[in-house]
């Protein structure tokens, strides 16, 4: 049994704090330090083809020795495997956290109530993966007879979010692969102007709709399956030829008649960290072939592997995970940019953001006292090199220090390009994002205050040869875990959501007849929402 | 002649400071203020017929009069009207700041070299309305006769987040009130996978593409052109009879026989500034007609003429400013979350992004003298419903205290809707809406901690009837201004960039051959930008 303590209780944690230099020490050793050598030198192998880099995080030699006392203190990595063997880590809840078991086996074989837990994932991705081979061969098809094109997967947060972020990084890459099947849509908001404008000219005859909801009575799905199903109808079409569910096998949308087939989930998979699972499996499956989707949980489960490692020096995901708490606690900085040099990855951080905010952004530690330090930071970024041209400007001569996470690869997904002024496009992505991350970190001095740089400005790289299923997989576990580890270190519970829960029984009160607080029911009345 | 003075030189901020209460009893005040009395007349119209509402701003009464103080002491409106008189407000590039303009004549009608600028923006609105009439009825069509169907921006930054935002923003309205014309896409990024993505199966012979470049030297638009001009040609089509461009005059794509037309802009709009000259112009008259683009100009006009008011409890712009200054410089709250409940604002946040950050993200004040006090705050945000399923939990419960910016609208753009549990899709989300502001700012208490919600978390509301261009028009002048009334508070140009410039040196300086220091050398070869 590990033991559990607040991050102010660790005696390294008071260590770092006294040793931590003013900051423009700091940014003048981080300056002095960072050269080709320690480019080279300070970087992990993270899975998937993938590797972490970190040699622009201006962490301090003397402060390393302090983080791996911490990671131990913590105990990190027992914790991990803890928690990957079935300990009910989502401790408010009272539930196993088992999402690196939709990938693979990582520690002890987990067991509930006699039902190997492996086995149900597996053997639901089995019969998705089923599913998705005769719906794409055309073995299955509607409810005339004509082939399906289309699926749109209806869902919010962690069914949405991560499954649409996935599907737009393999898109291009699933093309040129030949994997292209089903072209997929999402629709998540309950403003009904996001399901009308995505279903609007879809040939219905040739649409799946994947419903997506573990508890089968999220507000937002139900609304949206209700107008995809008027619109069903409208056409003709019986809508239990046109639907399948992904759920959990209690909810009111399991073995149901009303739909085609219906993938199980369970409650001992977050919706953010769910993309593993059916949830984002099934409408991957559809779009790019199950052997695209198993080779996205293989990459995945290699960085799942890497992160048992014990040493913090060799854990990527670890690593990463400490120099985030000296970031946030040590150097007081409250936010992180996701900067992928992909256009494949543009809604990446849209995901990353869910999978860090919602799991670290609290204020009371597992057992449920307040905690007297910053936990999760908040978390923004679009590609480079977009963003260059966008925020950038407040994270090179800003007043706050925003530390980011560069993310790179050699090749891209597709193949046209042009020479312009004697390199191509790919080669400019590769110089526009090697010159940032040295910019950001060495800064340049001028007479002009104006156009002076401080430098000392932190960042961390992936990188690998392209972005591929496997690398895609890596990368997505590699922030899982780091998350995870985060929290470890925070001593929260970060497999919970207790945050959501107000807005959910104040908007019941709202929709309700009964009366409300004076403040509510003018704002109620205001916008709409009271008959 | 207006005086200028940093923050902490103003009397009335010291006061701002000392007259702040420690958080508890600032919160305890603000969530016993709060009721239907103050939602109801803390609002101001905010033009296009939208009012803003900042009920549930945590500012306490004593600290109104000091806000009022502080915004006459850095003289806000009167450098508003100077500004946008033609005073030279881009004091480092020595620049005029002339975006109201493009809206219509606020204060002295500024004439340069003898050009008067608002004739010269009107009449170039003039040629590109007559241009986007002539193709979208056919007149002016292909290479080959074929109708043009499609546009694509080519551009990036102000030439692309503006635009694309509120293409997004009018596209299901436009449907609905007959005015679609052709189809608009948008490529930005210098990754080619952007742009053979964005490009990939579109019909070439009906494509216009609309290259947009203030300077027309920005690598990753020229390098989008030579990719859309490969493809074109490869379909044996002449690209300058498929290309328009918008540039500066003194530009090397101005009146360039390789292009179908050009339409002008100057130095005196910046590019996070320019959706309201024909940087958004021409795409968005192309895609919804010029009228369409003209009512959005309108509903820009009318919030500008409001930010005019000298008394700050009139001027929602100037009181938006103010409170943020509190937030950001008393309260010390690094971030603000932009949420619009509309999906047909799904990027403007990320517009926003842009426009805040690079114009208040600095650290040296306008005469180039560095700046003690926190400037531009990181902003990030995404639609609601969605984000409830994401990051709310840490705005809920997080450590640190994110302001939010809200924006609904009483009716949607589109009218399919169904009635599920006895609500409209509209009507819930307008109650989650009402339900979230009130969450936040008054919480629960609760004996579990888990489930405690400490509210007091502030957020102001723009509402309107719906989401027409002209509301679309005010909602970004609001913006605007707000920011620029900031610039005004914290004594930054708002209107330059400097902070860009480094990134682009040392860009150069890997695709050239030259020798690099060692570090940028290492990142350069890892990320194969070096030949």
């Amino acid at each position: 049994m590990n033991a559990y303590r607040r991050l102010d209780e660790c005696p390294s944690f008071a260590e770092l704090l006294a040793a931590s230099p003013d900051s423009a020490a700091r940014a003048e050793a981080f300056r002095a330090a960072l050269d080709g050598d320690r480019v080279r030198s300070r970087e992990l192998a993270a899975g998937g083809g993938l590797s972490w880099n970190w040699a622009a995080m201006d962490v301090l030699d003397h402060e390393l020795p302090l983080l791996s006392r911490l990671a131990a203190e913590q105990e990190c990595v027992a914790k991990y495997r803890e928690l990957a063997s079935g300990a009910v880590m989502n401790t408010g809840e009272k539930r196993m956290v088992l999402h690196h078991l939709a990938r693979g086996v990582v520690a002890e074989r987990p067991v509930h109530a006699g039902k190997d837990l492996r086995s149900f994932y597996e053997g639901e991705r089995e019969r998705f993966s089923e599913f998705a081979d005769r719906v794409r061969s055309g073995a299955l098809r509607g409810a005339t007879g004509k082939r399906f094109a289309t699926v749109v997967q209806i869902g919010i947060g962690g069914s949405d979010l991560g499954p649409r972020a996935l599907h737009i990084a393999l898109s291009a890459w699933a093309k040129a692969a030949g994997r292209l099947g089903l072209e997929a849509r999402f629709v998540s908001n309950v403003d009904p102007d996001d399901a009308n404008a995505t279903l609007d000219g879809l040939d219905l005859e040739s649409t799946l709709f994947v419903l997506v909801s573990k508890s089968g009575t999220t507000q937002e799905t139900l609304a949206n399956e209700s107008l995809a199903k008027a619109k069903l109808e409208k056409a003709g079409l019986p809508s239990g030829k046109h639907l399948v569910a992904v759920t959990s096998e209690t909810s009111p949308l399991a073995r149901n008649p009303g739909y085609l087939d219906s993938f199980y989930i369970d409650d001992f998979i977050g919706g953010r960290y769910s993309a593993s699972s059916a949830v984002g499996g099934v409408v991957l499956s559809l779009a790019f072939g199950p052997e695209t989707f198993a080779e996205f949980l293989e990459g995945a489960h290699e960085a799942d592997r890497l992160a048992l490692e014990p040493d913090p020096m060799k854990n990527p995901a670890l690593l990463d995970a400490l120099l985030g708490v000296l970031q946030r606690n040590v150097l007081g900085r409250p936010t992180v940019a996701v900067l992928p040099y992909s256009q494949a990855l543009s809604r990446f951080a849209a995901h990353l953001q869910q999978l860090d905010m919602e799991s670290n952004g609290k204020r009371v530690d597992r057992s449920g006292a307040p905690v007297a330090y910053a936990t999760g930071p908040v978390v923004f970024g679009e590609p480079g090199t977009n963003g260059q041209h966008s925020f950038y400007q407040l994270l090179h001569q800003g007043t706050d220090t925003v530390p980011l996470e560069f993310v790179g690869f050699l090749e891209g997904q597709t193949s046209g390009d042009v020479v312009v002024e004697g390199s191509t496009s790919r080669r400019k992505l590769a110089a526009n994002l090697a010159a940032q991350i040295v910019a950001f970190a060495l800064g340049k001095d001028d007479s002009d205050a104006n156009r002076r740089f401080p430098g000392g400005r932190p960042s961390s790289l992936i990188h690998g040869r392209a972005l591929d299923p496997r690398a895609l997989g890596a990368l997505l576990a590699h922030f899982e875990n780091k998350v995870m580890f985060q929290g470890f270190l925070w001593n929260l519970n970060s497999f919970d959501q207790e945050g959501v829960q107000l807005g959910k029984v104040l908007t019941r009160q709202v929709l309700g007849d009964g009366p409300l607080g004076s403040a509510l029911e003018a704002y109620a009345g205001m916008l709409g929402a009271r008959p």
